[in-house]
């Protein structure tokens, strides 16, 4: 990904004013092309193994009842991210919203009545100018955690994320190379969990330490603060991605979201996808091969179902060895959570599971 | 607080466990006294300023079909625990009830079928043998984060927790005296505040350095190890300690949760509120006095009027002051968020809020 510098960031915003001002003056009615982030301008591009935007706009107009007040939301927040820029300061994304919200001179009209109608045009600014949130000084929560033997130069400080206790390193909102720097790391590869306790627990028994491994969690569902640090991970330390789910439909997404992106996010995928991200476990093989005891299958409800069919029918999951996978699961009808590993021994997975599943190349 | 040893712990657990088998041997019908948890068993403590706990308990009896499960979940979960702190290792408590989840030989019915039924146990072994959850190596997941002029030793790593860049350090999940040591600190008082995004906003304007304080967050409503880091820092290390939260209902609750206690938890107040906290605000008289625009009022809502009126019945909010500010917000009608501070300037709550709220004693 090619980096912007701020002037570069704030020119291609100041053209979005300019232009509008230039329409106006040739009494034009002015436009915005957006890209359209909706579910039918994603599609998956299978060469780089990413889910990707294609290349619908939308027209958002000035003089149209219907458009005005986003045109004029839009411009808002634009210039909002131009100071924001400028100022060289961060700010949540609610925050933004903070700073915009006012109630129009001489009107009874709100610039903005909630977030909702925010954070979607920071997304439309995103894709229309292609930068990330990140690079715009916006940020919103993160919840992940990382350790492993490396170190890391957050904001100028230099920390060595192998000594951060049970703590671990707290995954920053915003992690792009002008905040966050990787210094040195000897890791051989990163392992992805789904789960803080999970986390928690292989941190404890030092499963990085002894297998010289970045431990990375982002507690269920990634943030994209996560997603974004595990591709440059990836990208610029080529280290092996591989990642520990539950084994049930939720568990799978959550894999897919880190390796081939989201459908919501799509213009994101392609600067935070690991398409080389391989899935570990829990799989149907591993049911067997570990002797997983009866009491760790939780019988699947309607909506696992239903997820588990949508699943099925995404383009990223059309493998034979996934499809494979996808029905077995459907017969068994339980889910397993990687939790449930401890009925076997409190470290099982940090001594057996993990080591083995990964000498073996035992992973889809 | 008085600091169990291991052994003392299990010493604890174990005569749990020889008194039932005590009252079998002499034909009795063994019985666990529990001291019960419900809101009828609560109080405030006006000598200390703490929820507490009054002193009724429930008998449960094994021979009694409506107790017989229940009394036996919690002979088993007494058991693992027993195991888990010999062997000085820690769980989350999902993973304890996957541990314990079995079918019983010969029946259909399992131990457990959800982990519903282990955590209320889970509890009433802590009220039982008077020792917290994370003493018994228990934990659930944490999300605070903290910084400040401070060395923290967490697991045997020392730990500069104001070199920690933009991420901070994140509050584990156990932060009892045997994993987490205070090493220096030279910090004033402690800073809490309600929200994620007002902390990393005060981190990158580096309040922290600039006015020598510690910066917590318990990311909304706090988890226990939040709770229990401040009242630490409280009272080992003798600070003040400020909290700064949203003017609503639900922001004053999170206040008192940091000072009083919590109704669900009063057993663990005692051991982790803080009497002597203040608030900061945001409260009714800011708003005249930092001139806050009309743009950053949001409408209470149905729900917010009826937390309001609970709010305005609990023992501990009876103070002059309290019951002032309460029926003022009412009038007033309307919740300002804390992070509105922003609409004042992006750097207004660093540089002037709070600087001058703590100056002017400007606290409830």
């Amino acid at each position: 990904m090619i980096m912007l510098t701020d002037k570069e960031i704030v020119e291609r915003l100041v053209k979005i004013g300019i232009k509008v001002l230039d329409d106006l003056k040739k009494g034009e009615n002015p436009a915005l092309n957006i890209p359209l982030r909706s579910l039918r301008n994603v599609y998956y591009d299978e060469n780089t193994g990413l889910i990707k935007l294609k290349d619908s706009f939308q027209e958002r107009y000035y003089f149209n009842i219907g458009q005005s007040k986003k045109f004029m939301q839009t411009i808002l927040i634009a210039d909002r991210i131009k100071w924001l820029v400028e100022q060289n300061k961060t700010l949540s994304i609610r925050q933004l919203f903070y700073t915009l919200k006012h109630t129009i001179p001489g009107f009874k009209e709100n610039t903005f009545d909630s977030q909702d109608e925010s954070d979607p045009i920071i997304e439309d600014i995103e894709v229309l100018i292609n930068v990330l949130r990140e690079n715009l000084n916006l940020f919103a929560s993160s919840k992940g955690v990382l350790a492993g033997p490396m170190t890391i130069i957050d904001s100028g400080d230099e920390i060595d994320i192998s000594k951060l206790g049970s703590a671990g390193y707290g995954v920053p909102g915003i992690v792009e190379p002008d905040v966050i720097k990787f210094k040195d790391c000897s890791a051989d590869y990163v392992l992805v969990v789904e789960k803080d306790a999970v986390w928690a627990r292989l941190n404890e028994d030092k499963y990085w330490k002894k297998n010289n491994c970045l431990l990375l969690t982002g507690k269920g569902q990634p943030s994209r603060a996560e997603r974004r640090i595990l591709r440059r991970l990836h990208n610029e330390l080529k280290l092996p991605v591989y990642v520990f789910t539950d084994m049930d439909p939720w568990g799978y997404y959550i894999y897919s979201v880190y390796k081939q992106g989201s459908i919501n996010l799509a213009y994101f995928s392609e600067k935070s996808g690991v398409p080389n991200a391989k899935f570990l476990g829990f799989k149907m093989s591993d049911v067997k091969n570990f002797e997983m005891p009866q009491d760790s299958f939780i019988k699947m409800g309607d909506q696992d179902y239903k997820r588990l069919k949508e699943l099925s029918s995404y383009a990223w999951f059309q493998t034979k060895e996934w499809q494979k996978e996808l029905k077995e699961l459907k017969k068994f009808g339980n889910k397993i959570e990687q939790d449930a590993l401890v009925m076997k021994g409190i470290e099982f997975a940090a001594k057996e599971y993990l080591p083995k599943k990964i000498e073996n190349k035992d992973w889809i």
